[in-house]
């Protein structure tokens, strides 16, 4: 995969945005295939990040299904861009997150110079079947330094 | 204020699920005023809460605007209802998310019998000043036993 | 294709549908491509449904998104239900939407008893080339004769 | 009110620019009250507008509340944009639109020099008594002539 403006490659650049954020940290967010306009996030299920049912929290899907569409557009950085956003993103949840982890596979729509919108679908996986938990659509805002 | 359909005051019940929400518990989550169709929730700022520009992460403020938005739908439960999950919020994010805590104040737009629309506003609170940094407009789905 | 539960077939509810909207007559929709989970809505371009830089105007693509997904979810009425409601939607508007006629594509993202969820993305199509210009996330809300 | 920075009053903006609009003429929306970082938009129920059960159709509510907002953001143009266009939006429908008017009320969130989030809430009108309808979060964009 070609290398981002600043010459890291995006799955090296994912990777690195997650393990310089403590949140992401705390909860046990890690990459999984990176590639041009797609990013896969994980996070194990544990015991703390349930609701009162028992389920993953709506708020660890929230977290994957923002952070999935950020990574995802990170991907495609443009020229001279420093960083990005997230403007804003709406978030449908189709059922409840059981299983062993929940996988949220971000995917570019449109990326401009100035934003890129991208879609999240998350998967909850047990064993080798994988259910669609949640689908999301967001905006994320490209920054530059004369910004 | 009222009593819920099953006895239990609003505050109560919104100070009782958050505290039988590990995730909840593990974002130090707490309710702040809760009145009939208002729920505010109060996440105070913690090193392991932030990204990787010292922000609040914003799966904290997406965590917060959804669930600010739950407890006050909870306010309005309907006869019969057993309890409300969030079916789809969209988020906005207005400012970095500096300062000592966040404050989520949700706000029941409409409530009807099967679906609640409501509103959270998200501010940052440093010392007496307080910030706008999201806004979110969500839909809880009320849920009944003979579903 | 499966008959709907009163023996209705999906092409045939969602142009009956059309008919009988005074205000999508008014526009000039027309079906394309039913079946089941799926539907496609067109729009020709028409001076007067234009904005003041010559572009399709948003509310023409805002109408597509939001009934594209609801013929979609139309074609997988459950039994006993009479009908369905837009209940929310979200649109991102990619491009400006230039070209002979708008062609939304409505698919169902989950259907169950009460609620479907279903994504329009709208293209604009001049001669063979298609571009996507908006993309939509929408709930739509099964009703039955009890509620 | 003060002038925007090419000399126009936003009232002024406001209706020039539905005039402009073929489709907001086909609609026969007009401009209300519009103040700094508030715009008022009204169409008048007609049989046209109406979808198979009677009520004004989402795709008329949708309009008004996409452009209440623009209109809203219009208001609070930064020095040298040269307009605006809607990146996206996200519409909650409340209650079916019936009465003599619908009439979109669009207030500003926040303004910066790239974006504008602002909320329109829409109210359908008979006698003397408004009924809230929808309820919208809007993201605009400002373009600048260098982009």
């Amino acid at each position: 995969m070609t290398a981002l403006p600043h010459g890291e490659s995006p799955e090296a650049r994912v990777t690195r945005v997650l393990s310089e954020q403590p949140f992401s940290m705390l909860l046990g967010a890690r990459a999984g295939r990176i590639a041009r306009g797609h990013a896969e996030l994980i996070v194990e299920n544990r015991p703390d990040l349930t609701q009162n049912n028992g389920f993953m929290h709506g708020g660890v899907i929230g977290y994957l299904a923002d952070n999935a569409a950020g990574c995802a557009a990170s991907t495609m950085l443009p020229e001279g861009a420093a960083g990005l956003v997230t403007a804003e993103y709406k978030l449908n949840l189709l059922r409840p997150a059981t299983g062993a982890r929940a996988v949220a596979r971000g995917e570019v729509v449109k990326a401009g110079r100035r934003q890129c919108v991208a879609e999240t679908r998350v998967w909850c996986v047990t064993g080798g079947e994988e259910k669609l938990v949640a689908i999301a659509l967001a905006t994320l805002a490209y920054i530059y330094p004369e910004d």
